[in-house]
């Protein structure tokens, strides 16, 4: 199964701020913004040349986001690849011994199904799978 | 200018293990092993889709990714991105405000020439830029 980077999220204090930052860096504009409820974020893509990239500010205490922050400070959260077949690709990591951080495919930002891997599975990285919703 | 992402950099302790651990979970076969000396590191390249993944492990204490590793653990490291001339990018940036880490570039891993920016300017987020040395 062939692996594509579909967003690269970095986790930021002030979504408003690093907008800026970021559109300045890239030469473009944001072209979404959006609000994650269950995961307790909003978040703003960045379109580059062959992948994306996501901003994400914590709105509450309890989010990932926020205890990531508290804990690293502000940086590159997570990466997540683009698969065709997310339940099969899980099933297929799961009998690697590869542990899932949710057993069935979730709703994530932009219109994803998503899964996270284990970070202790994955040199320390937050790996995110996901696959469009209406594929 | 456009941004083209043309690496994520992943710290690990011992390269040996995060290879096997990324050729199962990407399927594909580490294509490039590189020693760069200057920067006290061994790298190993894994194409996907539409990006590489290079791990890095220090090869001595004084080597940034040692020092990232005894920071902040294993994990994401930097993002690079291509751009087509990277002395106009890093003018560009400059004028800007943002902070380069090298002032001219510099001879990086795989036939590249690169600039780093200031992560305190990109939240959090440490960011190559490079250029094919034989562009």
């Amino acid at each position: 199964m062939n692996y594509k980077l579909e967003h690269i999220g970095i986790a930021v204090r002030d979504l408003e701020v690093s907008i800026k930052t970021y559109e300045t860096l890239l030469n473009t504009k944001c072209f979404k913004r959006e609000t994650v409820e269950s995961e307790g974020v909003i978040t703003a893509f960045f379109q580059t040349e062959n992948t994306k990239i996501e901003l994400l500010e914590a709105i509450n205490e309890n989010s990932l986001i926020h205890k990531f922050i508290q804990k690293k400070g502000e940086g590159i959260h997570h990466m997540a690849f683009e698969v065709k077949d997310i339940k099969t690709e899980m099933s297929r990591l799961a009998e690697e011994g590869y542990r899932l951080l949710n057993k069935e495919p979730k709703q994530g930002a932009d219109q994803k199904l998503v899964c996270f891997i284990h970070p202790k599975d994955t040199s320390g990285v937050l790996l995110e799978l996901c696959q469009e919703l209406n594929s």
